[in-house]
């Protein structure tokens, strides 16, 4: 391991860290608009205001947080390069992060990630290197990674302050455009993105909430028992919300977020299909979890004014998991 | 018939009218983003810029012209309220911008228009009407319509100054924000998003292209042949490009588009497919032959900086015409 995760002035995430990466990062993203949808405001009885990180670089808010990562890297660090293990967006965005910016990636892929995301790891350059799935061979490939090329920093999807600051700027573009929403909702995967958007959402007296697939509810689990639950195996559709929380993420979620809210499967695609549908945006199963929640539990969001970050939209187009027979979106 | 088509300085298109009716109209539509794919990029061997008019409300730039128009009626036209005649995207563009303005809307929609399109016109109160397809029918109501309620306003779907100079907007707003493009690419149906683009593409010294089916060339063949062609059966998938070019748009055409290029149904499912994959956005079928004729035609676009306009996002997400087999995207 490098000295990458130990730089001054980035032990805890705070609000400060999330504005400085704000002005860090914002040569190299995209200012993503913020879109409203009649139909959808009428389906939920609330304001809607939908972040479309879909339409992010690399299809994903991840690419936020390893931009930002990266830009923190001494020039000596960046020379090494910089590795990590990631079945989807995070090895994508990093991978994008450092063609930008002419830093090596190599990235640990599991054998069985989506084609689409592993094509979309590999359209950026990065050395792809395939491993067993599951968190035994991801631990395995780090620390033997760390030995054979120690100079080379490993970077985080999630549990790091300067990767969670990344993905907070998400929110605080969002807050800046929507100064008067009253609630934030967003996914709850490792807790990179939701510990972000809480820290804003907090500063500015907003409820914030995540939400969870009922089949990957270990956070809400984690909440409930005041410690960090081991991930459930991997059945959700929900592909970018499988994993567990961090040490870093879990700390800031247990003290800023209201609540975390869990939706079905089926109230997953019958939101992914309605959000397609009305706001024309293309957007993976792990961002329409937000809309259904927001269907689902009118007693937190009816008559209220929302932000919503719409996650990712790498999926493939091709392989839809609809129609559904009934939408169950209204509450 | 009103006089609404007659009112003073509307006569002719000119840079003018479309620079006035973007501050009209600006409080009242989505100043849609302009977004990027270097997939997209490395497909077509160009820089392309994609203006989002299937983000725009009611889910295509034609919110544009009919909102535009709608500003242009006198207190007492506007009591008086409007109809038109539409199968799709401005039927639905007239009734939201007269929901938002207070002014009734009646749309006459042919029996077979599309389902999703059809709930999209309802779903902002406008009255409808079922008539028969065809052009016959659609003169008939409109004459009909006429006699018996002549002091309610008919605002054409393309063929009307008011309208191209709000359709020109979209233009005006791309070329705003990328300065430096060498050409501009619409979809070709009825000339209205075309004769505005080409105005203000004209203005800056860029290449305009219209793009049509080979199932609906009949704006190739005006252009060959000098007068205006009929429409085609309605065999295209490309539901937004199938009427014929109007008295207003012709000239406007004759004078400022280079050429009208063509392109097959496959190629507009590649294009379409392509599109959704790597820019996350819902485009209906009539949007994606810009992208396809990009590459079909490298002659005209190779190495250069493309402006296209997308120019909708209405289509139902649960039918779509894919996988195809081979893209046939490479030139």
């Amino acid at each position: 391991m490098t000295g990458w995760q130990h730089i001054a002035g980035s032990d805890a995430l705070n609000l400060n860290l999330i504005q400085r990466a704000e002005k860090l990062i914002t040569p190299y993203i995209v200012h993503t608009p913020v879109l409203q949808s009649p139909t959808l405001n009428e389906i939920a009885g609330a304001e809607l205001f939908f972040k479309c990180e879909n339409l992010q670089k690399t299809g994903a808010f991840k690419f936020r947080g390893a931009v930002h990562a990266l830009l923190h890297l001494t020039a000596e660090q960046r020379q090494h390069g910089v590795f990590t293990v990631s079945s989807g967006n995070h090895g994508a965005a990093l991978a994008a992060a450092g063609a930008i910016l002419g830093i090596a990636v190599k990235v640990a892929v599991p054998k069985n990630a989506p084609a689409v995301k592993k094509a979309n790891i590999a359209s950026y350059q990065a050395e792809i290197v395939e491993i067993e799935p599951g968190m035994a061979a991801r631990e395995n490939f780090i620390h033997e990674q760390a030995r054979n090329d120690a100079q080379r920093s490993f970077i985080p999807p999630y549990d790091h302050p300067l990767i969670m600051a990344g993905q907070g700027t998400a929110a605080l573009e969002l807050v800046k455009a929507e100064p008067e929403l009253d609630v934030l909702v967003t996914p709850l995967g490792g807790g990179g993105l939701l510990s972000g958007t809480a820290m804003v959402g907090h500063s500015q007296g907003m409820d914030v909430f995540g939400v969870e697939p009922e089949l990957a509810s270990d956070g809400w689990h984690s909440l409930q028992t005041g410690s960090i639950q081991p991930a459930l195996p991997p059945t959700s559709i929900c592909d970018g919300l499988l994993t567990s929380l961090g040490q870093h993420t879990f700390p800031v979620l247990q003290t800023m977020v209201n609540n975390v809210l869990l939706v079905s499967e089926t109230e997953v695609v019958a939101a992914m299909q309605t959000l397609w549908q009305a706001l024309k945006l293309v957007i993976e199963p792990s961002s329409a979890t937000v809309f259904a929640a927001v269907c689902k539990y009118p007693q937190h969001f009816r008559g209220k004014r929302i932000g919503l970050i719409l996650s990712g939209g790498n999926v493939d187009v091709t392989q839809l998991p609809w129609p559904v027979t009934q939408l169950e979106l209204h509450p």
